[in-house]
Formats: C-alpha cells, sequence, structure tokens
C-alpha cells in the first residue's frame, strides 16, 4: 500500500514550489492598496485546495475579506478535525531593511524569506500537502476534515468572527487543528495550550488646529507630543506594571502546578536574548520570564508618530500626535471590560489643554485549551514519530483570537501544532521559515491525522 | 526734491513682483536636497542688492551654506547701521495642508501666501527696497549701511556665527537693524527688546535589534517607544515646569518693572487663542501668559516617530525611537551649560534595557537691548509716522541666535523691528506676509534710516 509519508518525501520539490507562489501574492489585509491581492490570494488558495481533492471548496465573501472553506466528510465513524489557519500577511514595512524582496521568496541556508512565510501561509500550506499525500497514496483520508482560512487574521479577523455563530453546522467538528505558532528549537516540537488575547487601541491627540512657532507659542499652548508622553508613561510603569486601574482584577493567578509547568520549560534564556538583540531582559518583577512572557498581560506601544520627522530639526509646536498600543490579555480578561476601562482611564488622564480620539480595532479573548483532549495525545505521538521526541506544553504569548471563538461558540478545544521558531522574524523584515520543519510539518500533520482518526470518537 | 516715500508708493508692484520671484526659490536650508536651491536663492540676493546700489556686494562661500554682504559707506558724519536677516526657510512639510503650493507664491485677501514670505524673505527684502528708494531719490543715503543676510537662520546659523569673530572690522556698526519678529495685531507696530535662545537635542532609543512580535516578546522585552513616553514625560512636567535638574537655575528673575511692562502690553488673549485653535491656554500658574510666551524658558518636543505608523494596525514591539525638542532659553541661561544639564540628566533617566544616543543642533544664548539706544528712538518715530501710533515693546519667545552674537562678539545693540503677524503661519503650512505691511514696512524703514541718520552720532 502507498505511503502517505513517503510521498510527501517524493514531492518536496513540488510542496516547495507551490508555497513560493503563495508567497509572491502581497495579501496584506491591513493594508488598502493590496485589496485585489488579498482577494488573489484566496482564490489561488482555493484552486489548490480543489486540486488535492478535498471538496466543496468556496470563497465565502464577507464585509471585509472572503474566507476559504474546503472539506472531505466522507468517514463517518471517524471524527471530524477542522484545520484554521490564514492567508493574509503583516505589512512588510519597513522594506529597505529586508536583504530580499518581501514577496520575492527567496532560499538562503535552509530557510525560505517572505513575508507570511511562517506567519502563516506556510504553515496552514502543509495541512494541504498532508491532505493530498493521504488522498493521492489511500484514496480516502482515515478520518473527516474542514478547511476553514481566513483572510483578516491580522486586522483583527472580524468576517470570521461574524461568520462562526451563524455557520455552527458548517464548522462542526471534534477539535480544531491549528498551525501559528512555534516550536522550542529546530528539533524540539511545542504544543501550545494557552493563546494571550488582546485589545488594540488607536490613541489620536489634537491641540492647536495647525503647527505652531514653539518660539512664538511654546508655553502657551500644551503640546500634543507632551501630552501623548505623560499619557504612555501613564499606561504603564517602567517595571512593566499596567497602571489602568481595574486591569488586574479579572486574571486568574497562576496555580502551582502552572508554575511548575512553566518552570520545567526547557527556556533558552540566552539565545533568546540573543535573538531580541535587547541589552538585557526586562519585565514584571515577581514573575520569571517565561511567566513574563506567556501568561501575564502586558502593554506595548506599536507605533507613534506626530510633528516634524524629516532630516535636520524644525521648530514646531504640532498640531497632532498619534500612537498605537494594545493590551495583550490572558485568562480571565474580558476584551470588552478591558476596552471599557481604557477609555475611563485615558479620559481621566487626558489634560483639557488638547482634544482626543480612542478608535478600538480587533479584540480577543485569551484562551487555554483542554490538555486531556484525545486529539493532543495524537498530536503528541505524531511529534513523537517525527522529530524524535516528545513535544513541550507551552503558553504562547501572541494571540490567536479564532481560538478562544473555537471554544467559546462551537465548544471546541484547539489542538495549536506549530512548526515556527521564534527566529522566524515574523512581523518584522526578513520573516523566514526553516525548510525542514516545512517538510516535517507535512509529515506530522499526515501523521496526526492518521493517529487522531484511530482514536476512540 | 524727490520723495523716496513717493518713490516706494509708485513702485509697489515691482517690489511686490521681486519679492514673488525670491519666494519661488525654495531655499530649505535643512534639507540637503535643496542646496542647489540655497545657493540659487544668494546668488539671487546679491544681484538685487547690485541693482539697487549698494556696493562691495559678496557673496561669501562658508562651510555651510554662503553669506551675502554688501555696503552703503558714504556718509562719514553719520552712524552705521548693519541690516541682518536670512534668506533660507523652514522646510514646507506637509505639503497637503498648503492651499496653494509653498513654493508659487500667491495672492489672497491682500496677504500673500509662500514658505518664507513672514520668515523672513518679506521682512529682509522690504528693507533692500528702502534703500532702493533712497538712492533713486536723493543718490545717497542718509547714513551708512551695511547688510549682512545668511542662509543658514534655520538651521542654527553655524556659519555666521563662524564668521562674525573674524570679521569684526567688515561688521562694525553702531546698531543692528533686523526685521524678523512680529507686531500686536495688522496696525499695532512693536519692538521687541527681549528674545528666547534655544538649545535643540535629537533623541534616538535603540531596544531590541529588529522590531519583535508584541504578542510573543512583550512582557520580556522593553518597548522603545514606551521608554520615549517616559523620558518625554520627565523632561517637562504637565504644568509646563521643566524637571531637568538646574535648568532654572541661571535663570534672571523678572524684575516687578518689567512685570509691569509686560501686564500693559495689549495682549488680546481670545483672538490670540482662536488664532492657535487649541481648547484653552497652557503654562506655568506662576506667571502670566505673555511672560510664558516669551520671557520664560520651556521645552517643546517637535516630531517623534517610532514603530507601525502606517494605516491599521501591526503588532510590532519596535527597535527603535526618535524624537526631537528643544529648550527656549531666557537670560541667564547658558546654551551650553543647559546641553550638559541635557546629557547628565537623559543619561540618569534612562532604562539599561535600551541604549540610546543624544544629538546637540543649533543652541543660543538669549538675549535683552537696551531701550535708551538713540536707534530705538528713531525707529519708535518711524512707526509713528507710518502707522499713526507708537510701536508697543515686547519679548519676543523665539529666537535670533545672531543678536545675542552682536551684542557680546560685536558690541551691537539691536533693533527689532518687526512687520511680521502671529497668525502669519511661519514654519507651518500656508505660511503668510500681511501685504499692507510689506509696503509699510518699507515705509518705516525709509523713515527709521532718515531719522537715525539725523541722530547724535
Amino acid at each position: 500500500m502507498p505511503d502517505p509519508i513517503a510521498y510527501a518525501q517524493a514531492h518536496r520539490e513540488e510542496h516547495l514550489a507551490e508555497l513560493i507562489e503563495f508567497l509572491c501574492i502581497p495579501s496584506v489585509s491591513t493594508q488598502p492598496e493590496h485589496k485585489a491581492d488579498v482577494d488573489h490570494a484566496a482564490q489561488w488558495l482555493a484552486g489548490r485546495l480543489t486540486a488535492v481533492g478535498l471538496e466543496n471548496v468556496r470563497v465565502i465573501q464577507t464585509a471585509g475579506h472572503p474566507l476559504v472553506y474546503a472539506d472531505w466528510l466522507h468517514a463517518p465513524d471517524a471524527p471530524t478535525v477542522l484545520v484554521y489557519g490564514h492567508y493574509d500577511v503583516q505589512p512588510a514595512e519597513p522594506f529597505d531593511l529586508w536583504q530580499s524582496p518581501p514577496f520575492v521568496p527567496t532560499v538562503r541556508d535552509n530557510y525560505l524569506y517572505a513575508r507570511g512565510a511562517s506567519d502563516d501561509k506556510g504553515q496552514v500550506y502543509l495541512h494541504v500537502k498532508a491532505v493530498e499525500a493521504l488522498l493521492r497514496s489511500h484514496g480516502r483520508l482515515p478520518l473527516n476534515v474542514k478547511f476553514i482560512i481566513e483572510g483578516e487574521e491580522e486586522m483583527g479577523g472580524a468576517s470570521l468572527s461574524a461568520f462562526i455563530p451563524q455557520n455552527r453546522d458548517l464548522l462542526a467538528a471534534d477539535v480544531a487543528l491549528v498551525s501559528d505558532t512555534m516550536m522550542v528549537s529546530p528539533e524540539q516540537p511545542a504544543i501550545v495550550y494557552g493563546l494571550r488575547g488582546m485589545c488594540y487601541v488607536l490613541l489620536d491627540i489634537q491641540g492647536p488646529k495647525r503647527d505652531l512657532h514653539s518660539g512664538s507659542f511654546g508655553g502657551g499652548v500644551d503640546n500634543p507630543l507632551n501630552v501623548l508622553g505623560h499619557i504612555i508613561a501613564k499606561l504603564k510603569d517602567e517595571t512593566g506594571h499596567v497602571l489602568i486601574p481595574g486591569f488586574y482584577d479579572q486574571v486568574r493567578p497562576l496555580t502551582p502546578e502552572e508554575r511548575d509547568i512553566l518552570a520545567h520549560y526547557p527556556f533558552d534564556e540566552v539565545g533568546w536574548l540573543a535573538e531580541t538583540g535587547a541589552p538585557q531582559p526586562w519585565g514584571e518583577p515577581a514573575f520569571t520570564l517565561v511567566e513574563r512572557l506567556g501568561a501575564r498581560p502586558t502593554l506595548d506601544v506599536h507605533g507613534v508618530i506626530g510633528g516634524y520627522t524629516g532630516a535636520g530639526g524644525k521648530t514646531v509646536l504640532p498640531a497632532h500626535a498619534h500612537a498605537k498600543f494594545s493590551m495583550r490579555l490572558v485568562p480571565d480578561q474580558d476584551p470588552a471590560q478591558i476596552r471599557a476601562l481604557v477609555q475611563a482611564y485615558v479620559a481621566s488622564i487626558m489634560p483639557p489643554t488638547v482634544t482626543y480620539q480612542l478608535h478600538f480595532q480587533g479584540s480577543a479573548p485569551a484562551s487555554l485549551s483542554d490538555l486531556h483532549h484525545p486529539a493532543m495525545a495524537a498530536a503528541k505521538s505524531a511529534c513523537q514519530a517525527t522529530f524524535g521526541r516528545e513535544p513541550v506544553f507551552m503558553r504562547e504569548g501572541g494571540s490567536i483570537p479564532v481560538v478562544a471563538e473555537f471554544q467559546t461558540i462551537l465548544g471546541l478545544e484547539t489542538v495549536l501544532l506549530g512548526f515556527g521558531l521564534q527566529s522566524d522574524q515574523i512581523h518584522a523584515p526578513n520573516e523566514r521559515f526553516y525548510l525542514p520543519n516545512y517538510f516535517r510539518g507535512i509529515e506530522t500533520s499526515i501523521r496526526f491525522l492518521q493517529a487522531y482518526g484511530r482514536a476512540p470518537g
């Protein structure tokens, strides 16, 4: 009988070439100028899902970017897996820091460099190739599979969030499988059981109606950039403690068992620090670095602009200041409540010498998965067979908003089986994916589908 | 005998056309791409100085932008006036806020709109036209005149600062005459007797070596934009008090007489506030608004940039944050000492989780002029004759670095006789010059030269 693992190994060149084709499409969801590219990526993906033998392939139009759906449902006695991923990517700016253009995928030293290589095109596409290997080898799958792949993950996922509660039957499954997280190291697989949530905020401050001369007006008119500095300083103190009243009220305390699990996580602090290039680690003194990175809420300013930012000096007292910031949330912080706290706090600290507007963007609750679900055992054995070692279980600091929605709306636990690396530079210039783990990811996915197909229903 | 005032009034169209020609040259001194335009402006000006009958016209090359010199020295028994101004202009960004292009001078409602219209091309050129009117009418001037016009005022004036101590004879005079300040209102002339100094600083903060994903790294790596917020908040408190230790140590206290003069300054607070568009005035509670605007030191952030500033959201923990800020100084604050205080303070408040660099740009001491100099009386009578009312005496919050150098190096008092208005939007989009005061400026300059020429030598 043909072996799907052998099939996958024999077709690596094609599997790489197709991923490169996928990565050439600049599907930047947050930038309106890329709308056509986002559509193109959805159509391209639907074509590939059809080509591997999946059925009911649909590009579903939404108020935002399309969703891509496909399934294979011919194993009535076996469980159903819902594979989730996203085909949209982060903006690629600043372009000048890329060693090769972000949308010209380039292989260097076993890494494939391109925007989206790791987050998430490479990781979602490996499941498509696993299905292909199984269908080409056996003519059928060992269980039922549904794919739901969205195009708004990097902008908050509003369309999928609206779609899920209205399409419970379409998306019904026994477990969700998501590859959008990271391994511990190139050889050490990991299963993420906790994800942070988030609440993203845009703050615009307006002072004078136009830029003023700082000599003529300085001392008599408040300066939006000075104000913004005070606001930022009041959002979070220098030790990492968020100063918004009530921010920590709903934080579920870490249990002694979980602190113990996290204390045994094989974290290479020296390597991690070198990877960041920061002078030293930083953060809340009462928590370990591993806890701070995944199990504690935080607040980061993502971008600030205002006044004159060209070459040389210009003595303006600027009319505007703009900042983007977000809070990463943990169970059981409620994004809607956090949003209300931010609104009230900013109102309380903003001086009457300026006006301002807050715009809330995507928000998502945090999630924690059940470690005893049968799919967890299948994922563990698939990792063991492919990598020769058991995965470690960890909390991840990033946010995959849909995972909490799967849990609360569809009642689905999620297996977060990721093949990325901390050094993949996702959301940054020179994003990359370690190619050996693209291929091992395909094999792990094949073995997961086989093992979970044999699990008691 | 021909009347120079009648000559000026008969030649208004030519005088306006020439100013428009001057304003078409984008002589932005701080932007390297405009170097050729700056040179062009100097050559153009030299041509005009020659054309009106001035002598010894020279374009003097420097390490930076050229100086333009000219003189007329055939009145041995009369005093000598050194006319100073600058032919360089501020950057015109943001271009999209200009109603007409910044270097396409456009007249609307008696205002001439263009970058440099008020600061300072219009104001320096009116003295050239006054000399023309006198020479064309009388064939001679009532006193000796020297012009020194620089091209680096908006970038700190380093070349003229270096030139002055090495050219004391060339620049020797009895008084300096400068038009680079503002009137109280279109009908109310003013003589500025005090100017603030300045110290301009660029601050670059570096955290991680590249932009990081704020989910994966947030809570474990310090964020340069959050750090910058804390630094800005620590530079000046929300009431306008600068927090740099020692900053106020050398500030000469306002005398009761001067507080009285400033209390009687005809300040239209309602009109001023409407002009700014700010929700309310702001600043040190212990000082009046007029005092805060001219007689108190302050600190303003001029520009900030860092992280992702494009459309939508991006969850980066950015590698860099950049800020430009300056302090406006008053007598007797020493810019070099202030610079040392800033250096020490920033070092003391910068956390070890980031690295940073400070770059100091142009600095200048403040200045105060002698109200009893005979040229002050000549300026007063020239204003009275032209505008029908006496000028008020005021302190101006802006900086004209060279005025302090004229005082300390050449021993020259300066008459600051400006024809701009607060509403001229200098250093901002839609800079403009009120045309009736361009023409009255020419007449005031003629009358000043005549009155001071009759003064006891």
